[in-house]
C-alpha cells in the first residue's frame, strides 16, 4: 500500500475532441515515459522508441495522441524506491512494495481517467510492455480497441526467472545493498547492477547477431593471458553493464524483475490461457521476432492460439531478424511496415 | 612458469604388458580425478562420470586401464592457485599463471611418460574435458588412436565468451576477491563464485528441461511479494550456488573458464579448422545431444566436417536427450550404448 504516488509522463501529438485516438506505450525493464523526441535543451537524449513514433513514423503523431510514462516503481520521475517517503522524510528503498503488471496498469488506467480517456485507440508494449498491453485487455477489456503484444509472453519460463533470479541475486548480495537501504549509506549497490545488466544483454541478443557482430574478435591482437578483457565482446558487456549501473536504481530492478516473474494470466484459471482471455474484446496485433531466444516465437504463438480460441481478431507477425529480443527496439523494413499498416487502419476507424 | 607441479590422479583396471589399453579422461570446468567408484571410507562420494566407467560399463575396467588426473591450475589435489609456492610459502593466489587447453596436454603428456605409456588407446572427455582430447590429436598425434569429443566444440562463440565473463566479473568484482590473493585475508569470493555457479547451470540445463523439472512451480502455493525465494527453480539455482561456493576455489574457477576462452585451434590456421586438423592421425567419435544449446550439435558437426575433410576415420552421434549440456555426465541408453559399442572395437583392437 502507497497512500500517494505520482506518474510522470510525455505526450506527443495532439488528443482529438471525441479523445478516441490516444495510445498509451508500455515500457519495458529499463525504459520510461521519454518514448520519442527529444528536448530542446537535451537533444542528444532521444526516446527509446523514436524510430517508431513521431510525425509520419509507423505511429503517426500526427494521427495519434502517444502517451508514455513511467512506472510506479521505476526511477525516472514516478513514485519508487528511491522517491523520499512522506511518512518517514527517507527514500522508501526496502519498504516499497512489490509492484505488479496488474498494478500498473491499474495506476495507467487513473492515469487515462486524469487525461479524460475513456477508451485508448491502442495499448502496446514490447517485452514486459506488451504483458501490460496484454494486461489491459483482462483488466479493461472496454477501455482499449487494440493491443499490441511485441516480442512478448504469456509469463516467463523457468529459464526466463532463472536469469532474473541470478541478476537480482547479484544485487541482493552485493555488500552495498544494505537489504533495500543504501541510500542511507550513501552507497549503490553498482556491483550488482552491473553484472545483472551484462547477463541480461547476453538474453537480449540472439548467438547470431553476436557472433556477427563481436566473433572471437580480440581487443588486441593477442591473448592477454590475464583476467583482464581480451575479447571484443567482453568490452561491449562492461561498457554497458557500467554505463547503465551509473543511473539505474538496483531496487526498480529488481521490482521490475519480479513483475516479470509474477506476471501469469493463466494461473487463477488452472494455467488455462484459453480461459484467461475469455473476457478480452480488443482486436490484437502480436509480433514476434525469429532469433529472439528470451521470448521465443512459440510464447508468442500462444497468445495467438488462446485468442483465437476466444474469436478474437488478431494479427501475427513472425518477424525474421537477427537481432534477438532486441529487435523490438530496432529499425527494421517489414517491422516498421506491419506496425504502419496497422496503425493506418487504426486511423481510418476514428478519421473516417 | 611454474617451477614444479604436482598432478593428483585415480586409475581403474589394470594396465596391459604392452601398455596398450590405458584411457584418459579429461575433466571439464568443475571435475577432478575422481572419475569413477568410490572410497572406502567414503563411499557416499561416487566419481563425476560413475554411470560411464567401470566393471561392465560402456568404458569396461575390466578390459581398459583408466586414468582420471586433476588438471594443472586445479583445485583438488593438482599444483593450483591454492597451493603453497615454495618461493614464498604462500598460496601463489593471483600469481598462479593462466594456464590453458595446450598446457593441460602437455602436462598430461607427462604424466603419460611418468606411467610409461608411450600410447593411449583413447583419450576423451565431455564439454572443455572434449576440447583436451581434440588437442591431444594435435599435439601428440601419435600418441593416441582414438579421440572421443563429447559435448564439444572447436572453439567458444561470443556468446559462451560473454556467459564466461560475466561469472568472472562476479568473481573478480567479489570484494573478498581480493585481487586473487583471498587466502591471506581469511576469506572466499563466495557471493561471486556463487553467481557465477548459478549462471552456469542455467547454460548447462535445457529450456525444455527446466521447463519440465521447475515449470512455474512455486515453493509455496502463493507469491511473496518479496525477493526471497518463489519458485523452485530459485530455490535449485541457489542451492546449487551455495553448494560450490563451499568447495570449489574462485581461482581455479577463473582459469577453467579462460582455457575454454582462448581454445581455438583454428585460431593460427587464419580460422581454417580443415588446416588445424591436417596433423591429426586418430580415429574419433563425436558426440552431441540435441538440447544442448551452450555446445550445440552445429559446433560438434563443424569438428567432423573438418576431420572429414582430412579423411580420418569419423563416427558421429547426434544424441536425443532433453537433458542440455548436462547430457553428458547422465544416464542414458543410447548414449551408453553408442559409447559401449565404439569402446568394443577399441577393446578389439588389442584383445584380437
Amino acid at each position: 500500500m502507497l497512500p500517494s504516488y505520482e506518474l510522470v509522463y510525455e505526450t506527443y501529438g495532439t488528443l482529438n475532441s471525441d479523445k478516441s485516438n490516444a495510445v498509451l506505450v508500455c515500457h519495458a525493464l529499463s525504459g520510461n515515459h521519454h518514448v520519442a523526441g527529444y528536448y530542446v535543451d537535451d537533444m542528444k537524449n532521444v526516446g527509446w522508441w523514436d524510430t517508431m513514433i513521431g510525425p509520419g513514423k509507423p505511429i503517426d503523431t500526427e494521427k495519434f495522441f502517444v502517451i508514455g510514462l513511467n512506472n510506479l516503481g521505476g526511477c525516472h520521475g514516478s513514485t519508487g524506491p528511491i522517491s523520499i517517503n512522506p511518512a518517514t522524510g527517507k527514500p522508501y528503498g526496502a519498504s516499497f512494495p512489490v509492484v505488479t503488471v496488474e498494478d500498473w496498469v491499474e495506476s495507467q488506467a487513473r492515469l487515462a481517467d486524469k487525461l479524460g480517456i475513456a477508451q485508448f485507440a491502442a495499448v502496446l508494449g514490447g517485452s514486459l510492455g506488451g504483458m501490460q498491453a496484454l494486461q489491459w485487455s483482462l483488466a479493461y477489456p472496454e477501455r482499449v480497441r487494440h493491443v499490441l503484444a511485441i516480442a512478448s509472453a504469456p509469463r516467463l519460463t523457468a529459464q526466463n526467472i532463472a536469469f532474473n533470479d541470478v541478476a537480482r541475486n547479484a544485487i541482493l548480495t552485493d555488500p552495498d545493498f544494505y537489504g533495500g537501504d543504501y541510500y542511507e549509506h550513501g552507497v549503490v549497490p553498482t556491483r550488482g547492477l552491473r553484472l545483472a545488466r551484462m547477463l541480461g544483454h547476453i538474453t537480449y541478443l540472439s548467438n547470431d547477431a553476436m557472433a556477427d557482430k563481436f566473433g572471437r574478435g580480440l581487443r588486441s591482437d593477442k591473448y592477454s593471458y590475464s583476467y583482464d578483457i581480451d575479447f571484443e565482446i567482453e568490452s561491449y558487456l562492461r561498457y554497458q553493464g557500467d554505463k547503465f549501473a551509473a543511473y539505474f536504481d538496483a531496487n526498480t530492478y529488481l521490482l521490475m524483475t519480479k513483475a516479470l516473474d509474477y506476471f501469469d494470466p493463466a494461473r487463477e484459471y488452472d494455467d488455462d490461457l484459453n480461459k484467461a482471455f475469455a473476457t478480452a474484446r480488443a482486436n490484437f496485433l502480436v509480433l514476434s521476432f525469429t532469433t529472439d531466444w528470451r521470448f521465443a516465437p512459440e510464447r508468442s504463438r500462444a497468445i495467438v492460439k488462446a485468442l483465437l480460441h476466444n474469436h478474437l481478431k488478431v494479427s501475427y507477425a513472425e518477424i525474421t531478424s537477427t537481432h534477438g529480443h532486441d529487435s523490438f527496439l530496432m529499425q527494421h523494413t517489414h517491422y516498421h511496415n506491419v506496425m504502419s499498416a496497422y496503425f493506418d487502419n487504426i486511423a481510418s476507424e476514428f478519421t473516417a
